[in-house]
């Protein structure tokens, strides 16, 4: 706490609603956010939105655990909509078992897909029947144990101290528990099973030569700058409703995330279609993303 | 007018939409928010929420004059339907004739209810077939006469100068006059009339003893620090509008009050179920405050 | 650039989002308010609404292009309705060939009128099939080329080189090309053709002589002080969405816009039929906007 | 008082002690001086040197009504000793009865000279002793009479209620009354009586003719511009006070001034040879300041 | 540390060197106000004069130890002054031994007077030779012993634990312990010793009862709120020297010292002569605080 | 300018006569601290010290160019005085031929030594009668031509264009041409002249192992890091006028230089006594600088 107020003594004017806005990242969370919006509050006076991740209690926003996974799977459902498809019946394959991995495997189950599995560092569950949330939280938010457990609760599943979840076939997959989770040979494992999409929950999971084999065998490919930005825009939605004074439901808020997510996926598939290949998001969310930037410094003139 | 420009020649500095937005109470009304509101635009140069309560000509907002005696309704409302009831064919009873008692009125007639009383302080009129609202606008709101002229107008209304409304049988009571204007001889005879639910509209409106007759008898009581926080509700409705540079409809406004009545209730309930006894609204109230500023504070961080 | 980037390094200290806005005029487009918020933004490290006309790229709003053409036809569609007619198989003769005639041109037809003519400085053309605007706007944004172009792309349109687009019979006109362009032989022509409302897209568009004329044979007349005020709402409700963190979509902005006409509409035409004659829109706009800055200067106390 | 505090509630953002410091001039005197300083402390919390002018009471400066009078005739001094003499034993003619005459008579006859005359609006007085000064102190700053009243307390002073004090043979003249007092026939008299220098207590004394006919006649010439410079010069010592939190004595002031003055001379003196002759004050004064804003704007930029 | 940082975090935007300006008092010494200087620093970037008592080594001034005690001794000597007569040769009994007491004594010895005695809680010391400060200075000091030690050093001198330093026959009297430690038994003692001078080294060091006396038998009094104004006279000092962003030498300071309570007293004397009797220096202290409080009230206008 | 003007937007912020204050340097001279002055007064509208380095014009000191010089010859002139002796009659050695070598020599010569050399990057002067100032000026500041030419204007003057200056016999040497240009193999040759002291002009002039040699042979030894201070010295002084808004006189401006690098000196060599040996100047510079800055550190609490 001594730290986050000494940090805040001297940052407080450098920061602000409309200046620069930060948020919590490795290492500063709720605790951290609390303390330095506290501070900050002290010093200037002001009850804004000038931090985000704040608790519901003085001004966070509903959707920020669910946010990254909610918005991977807003982001996939619009890729496997370019192939005139969804998520309706689809198996899912995802590794981790954090809240990119639980909130992501929600949002598809409710959008009808089945999710095989889950994973940690020991080893990854299986369960044909499609996983069931309840237990998987149960285990993981309220006891904090190791995914193993998992098969004691639900018949039919199994644990597997070995081997990793791309082997499981399925038509989607999603990798969201660390970066170069998903490589090379896992990438032929997948194609060779027909999988359709794959989309990064983890920063980076994929390694180079994965994705330049996904890029061969036209597997649709999310990368996380783009797929996994659902963080970010909860985070612009809670300085939205701070703006308001208003406080948004969990369904407004998860609406918004949607078209959120839908909006990014236009700009990098647009991008993408304009000047890469169709369908090559990579690219799409890289020009994009230096389109965006450039065009606004040329626009606003010499610095 | 001095008085106010002098007041806000000091108070500029300590003032602003994002850290203090004083507005009018007892003696600063209508009139001496606006001439504090344009002493603070002068001095600023700012056009913002700094003030509430402020004209619809320069950046009020509607609902002001409806704003508690709807809350309140609004408030009973959700009592009711935790009885499994509502206003609909309920008598309510209301004291007082001022801006709370009429609106409350108005509010309970659209929901069904028959509002069979008003009071000042003189004494007080029935009306068996229910009050005809129009009728006291005419007398109070533009003749600004006593209530006793309600009878010459209408056919089968009685004055009464002595007694008090609450001797008149009803399924609720709405205490909109002044403070102690229930006391424990008033709730014994509500009790006896099988009163379902009483709300203050006024500030204390009830003494300790008829509030403990009623907690005794399982009659529902709503207390003010809860159920006529409609007004301060419209504060910040009229903040949330004037941050939003947008003006909303009398339509939009009232659905917002609702929605932060029912919003009051739910915590207030919830936190008497939690820490005390279900249905103790007094103390869901007083601990739910205390527990939301606690809670701030200690993720905040240490001052 | 130079000269903005100076410009703003002066004014800077006197605008901002809730004190003053500066939008651009003639000779400042969207180039030069590029160049003025880019400097204002290094100046002062704010994103924020401070500036109006801005690029959608960095905080504009949709509907710019649009904003004053529609604008005029959602006030007309407020005329006509008044006589409980609407614009629906209406003939509209539109004088002018810029943004503002084929924006109310597009409009118009939207709401089932067909509209007959363009113009420029050359000329005129008229179309009995109702003008068609995609050709319209390849001659104009496309080619920028002259009216008289039309004639080669669309059969049963002539081209006039002498004359004006009010000798053509209609139901409504809306001069939208510069200001005196409509005169007293004009108006007795449209007067004679049973000419049902005029409309200002242009400033001034009117010849005194000719207004009077119009007030005389009962011909609604709409100041463009009022019909073409769609321009500065667009800004408005640019500044609402920078302030609320949002973009609206391209619907939401062209229904807020119809809205903020009908309320200009009601407020106008109500002031003119309390102070002056019903129908007397002219008289109407200017006592209206006297009355809304006496008001609030006397309720803001004196200075 | 209202309206002085009604323009510090407009101007209190653009003035400062580093910004702009607004001093007295033509009917802002030490009453209003105080009204604006105290709502300006009033409403920025500083106590500062942003006004000057002020009563010494609250931080103004001593000196302030002899600074004109005593700062004239130090310039003078200067230009008699590019003449290698001084005010020793020189006759010194003055017109005007105000506190320029009354401070600059006082500082010449200290100087040694022998002042012979004062005037107002219906004459002048001769004294040929050299005029008393606390005779006149105690008819104009007392008794605010007219200065025929002197030649009743002084033997051998005579009033002359025709004619002006030019025609008193001198050795320097100094018009302390007001704008065009000293015409073409008055410097053909004091050309004639061989007065060495004329310098301007009052702005703009002399006429075009009468300057002309000094030049031609080498009688120097102390211009208004510098010549008078003495107020604005401790208006200068009193920001200094301010900003160094002290006060000077009486004798600090002054000297103070003198060297202000003597310095004035030398750049005007210096200037008038490098760009014009040698001697030529008004030239050295207007090329003077002229240069000085030239080069400090060439030297910080382009605006 | 953690308390004074805590407070700074909310009074820093009330305080600056042109607005309030906090100083050390019980409590807080200059361990404190660089605690609370350094926070100051830090949330605003700013080194200024904001706080007094500072150390030398970041901006304090030199002679603050010394400050009331020679400041109390330059007081007095103006006292005597209107004898005429001086501290040459004078026999002088102080109270206490702190700084006060010390420098008191040094600045008295160094004006040629003879300091008796010096006391703690204890008793005092006496002796005829006169006090040697080194030997006290020692004592106090660097032992932060009793004054009981002195005789141990100094032969000649006496320890007395009963009575007080009143007894001793004397010109001058400054009390330098603590408040009301001089009463009417006193007063009568030092009348009927002929002493001539009593100043208020310490606040309201003498009784009602015994400052009647000594107005009564024409013993000069000096009344703390002007006598020992040289600590805060010293905090404006170092005001000035962190303007000037110079530090003075101790003889500047010292000289300056002088100078102000010179000033104070003549302020004073002038106000007793004008609006009292002469001499009575306490009303003289009392009214010229309010006149000059009044004045500059007056002349700044009504608030 | 330019890029001066883009700097100040960025940095205008974070400056300021209290918060920090920029100076020239390396590429930065007193056209960029115009360009950049000017933009921070068109930015903040300050007219204050936020810079120094300014030309006299617009508020920069005097003795500016003649800083670093006199500075040196203060401060060696204590060393001097702690071996008992002075400049007077002294034969200095002084290479480089620019500012600081050019004002050591000045005021060198002013004190009563005689100056022998001068050098430049080609090769050094000698001229055994003391070197003509008003030559080198015409040359050095003139002309801007090499060295080499003085020997055409002063007879008995030589010129060498091998060998260093520190090969002629002197009592007091001074480098002040560039870093590491005084050598093991130069310090023995001055030891071996019974040089008496060496203080540096330039930043870092004498290498490690020559500084050895001096310490271990007693020669003085003045570190630059003290010695050439006048220069920062002077921008303290130029500040401390702008603070007091007056301009100090060449000689009172040289006089405080004197007395700062008297004070420097001072508390070099009290350092040094106290935690070093007496007379290790490198030692007492580097510890006290940071004695200083620990010793506030801590006054001012932990951050």
């Amino acid at each position: 706490m001594a730290f986050c107020q000494s940090f805040v003594n001297e940052i407080y004017r450098h920061i602000g609603a409309d200046t620069d806005v930060p948020a919590g990242d490795i290492g500063v969370g709720a605790r951290e956010i609390g303390f330095i919006y506290g501070q900050y509050k002290r010093l200037t006076g002001l009850v804004d939105g000038t931090m985000t991740g704040k608790s519901i209690s003085y001004g966070g926003s509903l959707v920020r655990r669910e946010a990254t996974g909610y918005g991977l799977v807003y982001f996939t459902e619009q890729m496997l909509s370019s192939l005139n498809t969804s998520f309706q019946g689809k198996r899912v394959v995802i590794s981790g078992a954090g809240n990119v991995a639980i909130y992501a495997a929600e949002k598809a189950a409710q959008l009808g897909a089945k999710v095989l599995t889950f994973s940690d560092s020991n080893g990854y569950i299986l369960d044909p029947d499609g996983v069931d949330l309840e237990t998987i939280k149960h285990i993981k938010e309220k006891h904090r144990a190791r995914i193993s457990e998992y098969v004691k609760h639900r018949k039919g599943a199994e644990y597997f101290d070995k081997g990793v979840v791309w082997q499981v076939p399925c038509d989607v997959a999603l990798p969201c528990a660390t970066q170069n989770e998903l490589n090379e040979d896992d990438a032929k494992t997948l194609i060779k099973n027909n999988c359709l999409a794959v989309a990064e929950g983890s920063n980076m999971s994929t390694t180079l030569e994965a994705l330049s084999l996904f890029q061969k065998n036209n597997v649709l490919y999310g990368p996380g700058k783009a797929a996994n930005a659902g963080g970010v825009s909860v985070s612009a939605l809670e300085m939205a409703q701070n703006s308001a004074r208003l406080y948004w439901t969990f369904e407004e808020v998860d609406k918004k995330l949607q078209s959120v997510m839908q909006n990014i996926y236009r700009q990098v598939s647009e991008t993408a279609a304009r000047y890469a290949t169709k369908n090559d998001l990579v690219a799409g969310a890289n020009i994009g993303g230096f389109v965006k930037v450039c065009e606004s410094m040329l626009l606003q003139g010499i610095i």
